[in-house]
C-alpha cells in the first residue's frame, strides 16, 4: 500500500485513529455487558462511554508508551486511563489483548469488504451501461488471439458483467467468513469471561460470535479472505488485459479516455499508451502475492502464535487498499472506455469473409456435397482471398461448383452478421435479466 | 500427483476411460437435444446412446489417432465413429471442443468435490469423536510455545472440528462454483447450437448453464475452486502441525497411531517420528502451491487463450488427488491417534503451578492487596518455583503476607482446573450442537 | 509432471531404477572407502561392485517389501541383499537413510540441471541463426502494445538471445548449488562414519561435500535451485508471450511453424492458432508455481523433519521435466519459427509515417523553429494522417511552413530507417561477439 | 513496508530525494558525455552539476507538477530547469524515461543489496562468535522433532553459519544481476543516443551496461533479484523456527534476550515469548510473497509495457526493506539469545540414555550376537527405561546377558558423548576455516 494506489476512505480504516476507536468500542462495548453481569459497577462502564465516545485518540502519545511497554494495548489503555480517569481499572477485565486486536481486525477487514463490494458495484454499473450501449455493436471474436467468430462489443462486456457478479458474491462470502468476535480470553476457555460479554460485544460491532478461538480467532477465514480479493484482483486483471489489447495499434478498437490535460500528444496521436490497465495488470498481481502469506498464516502452533501478526499489519491495508484503488480505476476505464466501432467493423472485415468459412463448408455439406467436395471448394476460394487477391463472398458466388449447391441468396444468407447475434437478447437476460 | 500419493477413487476421476466416459455422456446428451429440436434424427441420437452406453474407449487407439490430428476431440470422435457407425455424423453438430473440453473439466471437478466432502466428513467424524472422549481431559494451552492456562484436549479438537465445519462449507460453495456446462459455440453465441441443447446437457451432467461462456467457461470459477482447496489444505496443515508438536520427545502427550508390522523399533521407543503428519505438512504447501497458477489462469486474452490448459491437466489432478490424500491420512491419524493424558498433566504440572499465577495476582488485588504488592508477592513465590525450588502453591501457604489475603481453600480453589473447564459445556455446544 | 509434457530423458532421471542405480553406487562407493579405511573387509566391497554394477533392480520387488518395512532405503538394502549375497552386511554400516538419499537427489538434480543447460544451448543457438537471419528485416518496436520506434527482428531476438545467456548462467550457478554430498550420520557428527567416506563418494559422484549437514542437505541450496527454474520459466514465457502476439491476426509477422499433417486448415488459413507458446505460457506458470513450496521447505525443524520429502517427489520430477520440456518446444518454436517481413514492412507502414513524429518535431527546434511552432506543424499534418487522409511524409513536403525550416532531402533523410539501424551492430556484438 | 518493520539506513533508499538526487545524476552524467560528443555544449553540462549538485530537490513542487503533467520524469525535468535555468534545455537530450527510471532502479537495489549483505555479515559474526562459545555444548540433536542422537550447540549454529554464508554469496550475486545501466533511448536502439553515452553513465553510477535493453532493462534480472531475497528470507525463518522451538517450555534450552525495561513478567517468569522470532516467521513470509510478482513481472509486452510498474513501486521497498530489518533483528536475536547449556544436558539426560541405544545395538553385533539377540537384548533394557523404570546404561550393567558380550568399560564408552564430538573441529574447519 503506498500513497500513489490508494485512495483516502480505504486507507483511512487502517489509521491508528480508527483503530484506537474501534478498541475503545470493543472495550466500551465489554465493559457495558461486564457491568450488566455485575462484574464492575456500572458507573464505570457509563464513565468509559462518557469520556472516551468523543475522545481524539493521541497517536504520539500511545506510540511513545509503546516504546517503553513494548505491547500496543497495554499503551493504549494506560492513555485511556489519562482520558477516563480511575474507572478504566474495571476497563479490559478478563480480557486478553487479542480479543480487541482480532476483534478490531475483523472489524476493518468487514469494513474494507464493504468497500470492496461496492467498488464491484461501480464495475457493474459501469459495464452494464456500456454493454447495453454496445449490445449490437459487432465485433471480431478472438480465440488465440486469432478471428474467430462475430459477436458484439455488448456480449463481451456482459460476459465480464457476469464474472463480477460472481466476484461481488464472493466478496460477501469472504465478508461473512471475518465477521467473527472473540472475548474468550487467554486460551479461548472463557476461565475470566463469562461468553455473554463476546455475545454483546458481537452483537454491538455487526459481528457474530467465533464459535471456538483459542487466543486467537482461526487464520483460515483470513486466508480465505485474502484468497478471496486474489480471484477478485484477477478478474480485474482479465479485463485490464481485454482493453490493453482492444488499444493495441493493430487493433483499436477502444481506448482508454484520455483527459484533455494529460501529456498525450496530437503530434503523435497513436502514441496514446494503456497505462491505467497496464497499471492494473500489475496490481493484480500484488494482491494476488498476499494469498500465499495469508495461507502460510493458518497453521500457528498450538493455541496461537504471532508471527501472522506482522503478515497482517503489512496485507490488511496492502491487499484491500490495492484492490480498492485498482476496483475504482477499472470502473472508471470502463466508464469512460472510447469505443471504436468503425475499427471493430473494419478488423471484422479484415479477412475478406474468411470468418464465415466454417458457415460455407457446413451449409455446402448440408446441401449434399462431400465433406471433401465442400473442403476443396472452400479451400480454393480461401486461399486466394488470404493472399489478399480478392473477397471471399465474391469469389464463393462467382465459383460455378459452389453455386450447383448454393444460390446467391444462401451465399449471402451465409456472411449475415444476424445469424451470430441472434441470442444476444438470451445471453444479456441471463446476466442482467433483460435484454 | 504420484502414486504414492494417490488414492483410486479420485485418481479414476483423472483417468482416460473417465474422461472419455463424460465425453461421451455430454455429445449424446447433447445428440438428444438436437435430435428433439429436429437438427439431427432421432434415430441417430439412439443410435449413439445404443452403441457407446455400453463401450469401453480404447484409450491408445485415440491417442495414436491423436498423434495424427494433434487434436483430442476430433481423436475421441473419430474413435466414437468406429463405435458407433454412420450415425456418428450427427454428433457433435454445431459444438464446439470447448464445449466437451470444458463441461467434461467441470464434471470432473464437481466430483472431486464431492470426493473432498466425504473427506472432511470422515475427518469431522474423527474430530468429533476424539473430542468427545477427551472432553475433560486437562491439558496446558500454549501461546507462544509457551505454558499459558489450562484447557481440554477435547477443547483443541472441538476447535479443530469448528475449522473444517467451515472448511467443509467452503469445498461445497466452490463445487457450485464449478457446476456449470457450456455449449455455446466458438466464441459463446449460440450461433450454430440452440441454448436449449446446453441446457439440458446441464441438467443431465448436474450442472448448470455458464451464463456467459466465451468458448471457454471463465476461469475465475476455477480459480475460485482451487484457492478454496489452498485454504483447505492450510487447515490440513495446521492440525498436522499441532501432532508434531504433541508427539515432540519434550512433550509427548499424543502420538500417531504405529501399525503392529511397521518398522519402529522397541529398541529405540523413543523414535517414533510424526512421519504422516510431516508428510501432511508437505503436501498442505504442495495444494497451496497450484493457487497461484489457478489465479493466474484467469486472464485469458479475448474470447480465449488455451495456456490455461495445460496448467489444468496438472492441477486438475494433482490438487485434487493430493488434497484427498492428505484429508483421508488426516482422519485416520485424529481417529487412531494415541492419547497420553498423563503426560498432559505431567506437562501442565511441570511449572509448578506458576500458569495460576495471573489468577492469583488477580485475586490478590480483588481481596484488597495494591497492584505493587500483589506482584512483588506473587514474583516472590514465582521466582523459586520457576529455578525449580519448589511448588508454587506450597510456598503461598506458607507465605504469611499472602495468607493476609487469602485463605487455604481460597488458594487451594485459585489452583482448581475447574475454573478454566467450566464453559467447555458452552463450546462444544457451539461446534456440535451437544456437550 | 505428465507424460504429454515429458521428454525421456529428463523423465528418465527420475526412475525408480535410475534412483536405485544411483543409490547402489553412493553405498558401493561408501563401501569402497570404509574398506580403505578398514572398516568392513575390502573383499565385501569388491563383491558388492561385481554383483551389483551390472544388476537390474527388481522395482516391484522392492516395492512390495516397502510395504511390510515402510522404508524405502532399507527395502533396497533388502533387495540388495538378495543380489550380493552375505556380503551385503558391510553396506550402508555408520550410515543413515539420508545420507543415500539426499546425495541421490543433488546426483539427480545436477543431472537434471545439466539437461536444462543443453536445453537452453539450443534456444541460443536458434534464437543466434534466426537474429542473424532478420539482422536488419525492419520492424516497429512497441512500448505498451502501441508502435514507438522501428528496430529489427533480429534486435528483438538479440534481446532475448542475451536474456537465455543470463538463464544459462544462473543454472550453471543452481548446478553448483545443489552439487553436493553428505554421509555424515544420523545428525550430521559424523559419529559413526569417518569424514573421508563422504570425501570419496563426493568425489566419484561428480559432487562436494557438504560443509554442514544435519542428516540433511540444508534445503535452502534446494530452494535457489527451484527459484532459479523459475526464472528461467518466467523468461520462457516472455519470449512465448512476443510470438503470440506477433501471430495475432491484425499482427501476422510471424508464425509458428505449421507441421503439414496437423490439422490445421487451408480452408480457414488464418486459423492457425499458436498453441506452442500458449502452451509454453502456461507451463511457465507451472515450474514457477514450484517456487514457494521449495522455498518453505528450507525451514525444516531441528536437525530435520521430512516434510521437506513429500514435495521434492513432486517438484523434482515436475520441475525439471515441465522446463525441459519446455525449453525443448521453444527451441523448435525458434527454430521454425515462420517470419513475415513483408508483413513487419506493412505493420512498420501503417502509421503512415507517424512513427517518425518525433524525429520531425526535433529537427525543426534544431533549425530554428520554436518548440511552439515545432509542434504546430508536426501537428497539424500528424492529424490528417490518423484520420487516414493521407502520408506524413507527403504532407509535410506539401507544407510550405514545414519547407521552410526542411528541405525535400531533409525530409527525406528522416523517414530513413538506416537512421535506427545504425547500431544494430554494437548490439550483436555485445550479444554474440561478433555482428 | 511498514515504519514499524523499517530501519533508516535502507528506507531512505526509497525515498524522493534519493531517486531525485540519483536521476540528477545520471542526468548530469550523460549530459558530460553528450558534451564530449559536442551533441551539447559543454558550459551546459558544468551548468547542470554546478547548480544541480547541491540543490534539495522540492518533492512537493515536483509532485504538483506531475499532477499536471501525469509524467514523473518530466515534472522532475521541469523542477530541473528551475533550479539550473536555461541549460536545462541540453538536459535528458535523445533520452527516454525509462532510460532514467531504470538506471535508477538499479542503483537502488544495487544499494540495497549493499546493506542486505553487511547484515548478513552481522548475522554470520554473532553466529561465528556463539558457535564458538558453544562448541563443545552438549545438545540433543532432533529429527522429526524426535530425540536422535548428541550434537553440540555450536555445531548446530556453525551448519547456520554455513547456510547464511550461501545466502552472502547468493546476494553478492543478485547484485551483479541488477548492476546494470540503460541509455539506449525509445526502443533500445541507440537511434537517438550514442551507446558511450550509456559507457559513460555506467561506469560513473558503478553499474556495467546492459547488453541489450529494449526502453526497458530486461525483467528476468529483477526477478532473480527477488527470488534471491526470498531465499534468503527462508534462510531467516529456518534459524528463527529452531530458536522458537528451543524456548518452548518444554524444551527451554535457549531463550531470545529480554530486555529490563520489557514489559515481562517475572510474577509469571515462564510467560518469556520468542515474539521476535515469531516476528521473523511472518516477515519470512511477506519477503517470500514478493517472489512471484517479480517473476510475473518478465513476460512483458514486445518492447515494454509498464505493467512492472506499479509492482516494483511496492516491492522495491517492500522487500528490501524488510529483509533488511529481519537480518537486522535476527542478528541480535543471535548475539544476545540466552542459551541454557544445563537445560541442554537435562534434555539430553531425558530419556535416560535411550538415544544411545542403536550404537549399543551395533556393538553387540560387533562382538558376536547375532542381529535377533542384539535387538532382544537391547529392547528388553529399553522398554523399562521408556516406562521411566531406570536408566539405561544401568540396566545394561546388570543384564548378565549384555555383559556375556560387553564389558562394564566398554559399555561406558558406548554412553560417552565424545564419541558424538569428536569430529566437531572438522566441521568448524570447514564453516569458519578454523577449530
Amino acid at each position: 500500500m503506498i500513497p500513489r494506489y490508494s485512495r483516502p476512505q480505504m486507507a483511512s480504516i487502517w489509521e491508528p485513529q480508527t483503530r484506537f476507536r474501534i478498541w475503545f468500542e470493543i472495550e466500551a462495548h465489554a465493559a457495558d455487558a461486564q457491568a450488566k453481569l455485575g462484574v464492575i459497577p456500572a458507573e464505570a462502564a457509563a464513565k468509559v462511554w462518557e469520556k472516551g465516545q468523543g475522545a481524539v485518540f493521541d497517536v504520539a502519545r500511545i506510540d511513545k508508551i509503546e516504546r517503553t511497554t513494548k505491547h500496543d494495548v497495554i499503551a493504549f489503555l494506560t492513555h485511556l486511563a489519562e482520558i477516563v480517569g480511575p474507572e478504566a481499572r474495571f476497563v479490559h477485565q478478563g480480557m486478553t489483548s487479542s480479543d480487541v486486536l482480532d476483534t478490531c481486525l475483523n472489524v476493518q477487514l468487514t469494513r474494507a469488504a464493504d468497500i470492496l463490494i461496492a467498488d464491484v458495484d461501480a464495475v457493474l454499473a459501469a459495464l452494464e451501461k456500456r454493454a447495453f450501449e454496445h449490445r449490437l455493436t459487432p465485433t471480431i471474436g478472438r480465440s488465440h488471439g486469432i478471428h474467430a467468430e462475430p459477436t458484439t462489443f455488448g456480449v463481451k462486456l456482459a460476459g465480464h458483467a457476469a464474472a463480477f457478479q460472481r466476484a461481488r458474491a464472493r466478496l460477501v462470502a469472504a465478508r461473512t467468513e471475518v465477521a467473527t468476535c472473540a472475548i474468550s480470553g487467554a486460551v479461548g476457555t472463557f476461565a475470566q469471561i463469562d461468553p455473554s460479554v463476546e455475545a454483546h460485544v458481537a452483537e454491538r460491532m455487526g459481528l457474530s460470535p467465533e464459535p471456538v478461538s483459542t487466543q486467537v480467532i482461526p487464520r483460515d477465514r483470513h486466508a480465505m479472505f485474502f484468497a478471496t480479493l486474489g480471484v477478485v484482483a484477477s478478474q480485474v486483471e482479465n479485463l485490464a488485459i481485454e482493453v490493453r489489447h482492444l488499444q493495441r495499434t493493430e487493433v483499436l478498437e477502444a481506448e482508454e479516455f484520455f483527459s484533455e490535460g494529460q501529456k498525450g500528444s496530437s503530434a503523435m496521436p497513436h502514441k496514446r499508451n494503456p497505462v491505467l490497465t497496464e497499471n492494473l495488470t500489475g496490481l493484480a498481481r500484488m494482491v494476488r502475492a498476499y494469498v500465499t502469506p495469508a495461507l502460510e498464516n493458518v497453521a500457528l502452533w498450538h493455541e496461537r502464535d504471532i508471527s501472522h501478526s506482522s503478515v497482517e499489519r503489512m496485507i490488511g491495508p496492502d491487499a484491500t487498499v490495492t484492490l480498492d484503488f485498482a476496483l475504482a480505476r477499472l470502473a472508471g476505464v470502463i466508464d469512460k472506455l472510447v469505443v471504436y466501432p468503425a475499427n471493430m467493423q473494419k478488423n471484422l472485415d479484415r479477412l475478406g469473409g474468411l470468418v464465415h468459412s466454417q458457415r460455407i463448408l457446413l451449409k455446402l455439406t448440408q446441401k449434399g456435397a462431400s465433406r471433401e467436395d465442400a473442403y476443396r471448394l472452400v479451400q480454393r476460394n480461401a486461399m486466394p482471398v488470404w493472399r489478399g487477391e480478392g473477397d471471399f463472398q465474391t469469389l464463393l458466388l462467382a465459383d460455378a461448383e459452389v453455386r450447383a449447391f448454393l444460390s446467391e441468396a444462401e451465399i449471402a444468407e451465409l456472411f449475415d452478421l444476424g445469424f451470430h447475434l441472434k441470442h444476444v437478447d438470451t445471453i444479456f437476460r441471463r446476466v442482467f435479466g433483460r435484454a
